[in-house]
């Protein structure tokens, strides 16, 4: 029964949103100005069971901890790595780090525990969306994201839609390359910035410092069997480390190829580095545009994300941009 | 008056052609089924004025002959090299090769001389054009073009449109950087695709292999003042001559890198590389893309076109499609 009474009003109305990461699986109940009520976390488990049953049980308990919060749960957003079909809300074909999980059907035993609509999509999307529906790409027609975490994902938006590509392969920002030899990377090719730049590839040079004994400086401090990552590598160039500073500079340098290519083939009129890697590379992605993009594609607004959980907040704009005008 | 009699009925829809590149400046008449019937060329003059005038001449008389072939001229369609405003019908910003040919109102002289409606688009854009109305990229909604001629230029259709970018600088792909360092470009940037991969940048590194007396392989030959250019550099590779061979697989290389990014970032249906050197580069870059590409994105087709003058021959499908349908 849709019977219009004074609780319903006072409703808060808000999301389901997960994302579901390679070691992470977290939801959380975000209401509909994008503040995040509850966020609960738990290991990614290992197999495509595990991994499917604590999603479930997960939701189900932030559904009901929902209605005590007198919140009106319009429906469930996911964000996850990996070519997703965000038509049919199945993960086509998952990255790395989730081996296996391939042509995953997350929307029907969802949408059928809880009897509320499901969006599915790829993690770099979700930030673009999260940073156009509660970031610095508000009104923005034509933006490009750039999330710096473990990995580095993308999301574009053209014409104020996201860019999926004619397989859910577009905007894969982490795989472009940016050198003719260079690295190998996880995705099986080689000089991805993902190799340069990404959370995962900076632990790698942090350890490689440390065995060499080069990581340590005065000031910078380490319990003795804390874990290296990339953390320490930043902190590390802070404190003056000239091989720490070289690694974040060449990191830096081959986020600002990829933003160079993106002004000269899409021309957008903003692209937004996100992620917490975002502040370390600004300036000098800012800098390399300014000197080698071409006049009319640098004037774009390169601008560093403050904010906390895009890819979560994307999630959640999937249902409550569509619960309150459909756009999707 | 516009009446229809039997003439009108048997005269040939066509279309006034222009490529204004760096070095030569030509005309055609082309028939409304791509065929070019009548083609004019002449160097281009150096001065603003001058090559204004040079164009004009050149129109009117390609206008009158056209009425002796009964042909009847729809229009003007320009393809030029640089930033092109096509709403405006307005030359933004042009290459090194065009000098001080900025802000230039192309439409307004030509429409007011021969009472026709003017079109003018970025050359690489015309290229997609052209492939799309007359080559490999009919009915196809979604394709990037790479024309590798003397520079290298792009054209990217979208939902069957064209991407003009928010300040028309989109698909500028010649200056996407395939290296972290790498040659510097006539651009101002360093380590763009054009630095490895065009015609002229093929033509430096004949020249200096000529200079260090390593052209030449038996079979190959060289009147004794004849220019050097890419296409000794090709020949010789054909040849057997190694340093030759590891030049043009750099170049092959880069254009890969190119395409690869342009899969990861676009994920179009189909990638087009037209223009002379396509045919020299074709093959390692779809091994290339076989062996680096993420596997949803390597589904797409890689082809180099066959089709002779793709960049007039979209000028004139501006004029074409307006005339029949009007979908621009
Ligand atoms: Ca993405
Ligand atoms: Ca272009
Ligand atoms: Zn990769
Ligand atoms: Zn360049």
């Amino acid at each position: 029964s849709h019977h219009r009474d004074i609780d319903h009003i006072l409703e808060r109305q808000s999301a389901l949103a997960v994302d579901l990461g390679g070691t992470q699986l977290r939801v959380a109940l975000i209401e509909n100005h994008g503040d995040i009520l509850v966020q609960t976390s738990n290991p990614t488990p290992k197999t495509n069971e595990e991994r499917m049953s604590k999603l479930l049980e997960m939701l189900m308990n932030l559904a009901q901890k929902a209605i005590s919060l007198n919140c009106r749960v319009l429906g469930v957003g996911i964000s996850t790595g990996g070519r997703v079909d965000p038509r049919g809300g199945v993960v086509k074909h998952s990255t790395k780090a989730l081996e296996g999980w391939s042509e995953v059907d997350l929307r029907t035993p969802i949408s059928s525990m809880l009897h509320l609509p499901v969006w599915v999509d790829n993690d770099g999307n979700c930030a673009a969306l999260g940073v156009r529906a509660f970031g610095c790409g508000k009104g923005v027609e034509d933006f490009v994201t750039i999330a710096t975490g473990t990995g580095i994902g993308g999301g574009i938006v053209l014409g104020g839609r996201l860019i999926h590509g004619t397989d859910f392969c577009a905007a894969e920002l982490g795989h472009t390359k940016v050198s003719l030899e260079g690295p190998p990377c996880q995705c099986g090719g080689t000089g991805c910035v993902e190799a340069y730049s990404s959370g995962l590839a900076l632990q790698k040079e942090a350890q490689r410092l440390h065995e060499e004994g080069n990581l340590l400086t005065e000031g910078g401090h380490l319990e003795n069997n804390e874990k290296i990552t990339a953390k320490h590598l930043v902190e590390a160039a802070r404190l003056g480390n000239q091989k720490a500073q070289d690694i974040m500079d060449r990191g830096a340098k081959a986020v600002a190829s990829v933003v160079v290519n993106l002004l000269h083939i899409l021309n957008p009129s903003r692209v937004v580095l996100c992620g917490v890697l975002a502040p370390a590379y600004i300036e000098t992605v800012r800098n390399i545009v300014k000197k080698e993009a071409l006049p009319s594609a640098a004037h774009a607004e390169i601008i560093a994300s403050t904010l906390k959980e895009p890819a979560l907040l994307g999630a959640a704009s999937l249902v409550l941009e569509y619960a309150t005008r459909r756009i999707y």
